[in-house]
């Protein structure tokens, strides 16, 4: 099979690692009530497109880390929900 | 000074570490309606005790991270809320 010549998924503002494949993107919040509605709003999310995300958090920051679907490539609906994500915490920051 | 003849904190079911000095505890639920229920009633515990541990969670678990105030020792407040998460978690398991 010839190798893949698609470019890699790349969205603003977040890391992209490779091994293993993931999208990963910290956001800081001044107060713990952003921080929570930001974290609602992303439950909501995820269960509206089934991508529950790896979630780190405290008082006034998330961290959250996409992997790739099976173990394979980053696609371009995981970059869709990367922008969805920053679009969420943007209302809260 | 003289050494402190303080107990160890200890909590059932929880690690403690000594450097820094944190109790974590990892829990696992069914279904990601029990992890988002559980994180809910956690905010909702955190914000009447003031105390924001530090979380990290995906679809099916939650692991909760109890740092000690102030750089400090852990103190029986910190065991106290660590029985609490175990109460709240018992809820969604």
């Amino acid at each position: 099979m010839a190798e893949s010549t698609t470019p890699p998924i790349s969205v603003e503002g977040w890391e992209t690692r490779k091994l293993p494949p993931q999208l990963t993107r910290r956001f800081d919040f001044d107060t713990y009530a952003q921080t929570r509605g930001f974290l609602d709003d992303l439950a909501e999310l995820s269960e509206a497109v089934g991508n529950y995300p790896n979630l780190h958090f405290a008082k006034d920051f998330a961290t959250v880390t996409i992997s790739a679907a099976d173990d394979g490539a980053l696609q371009e609906s995981e970059a869709t929900f990367a922008r969805q994500v920053n679009d969420l915490a943007a209302k809260f920051r």
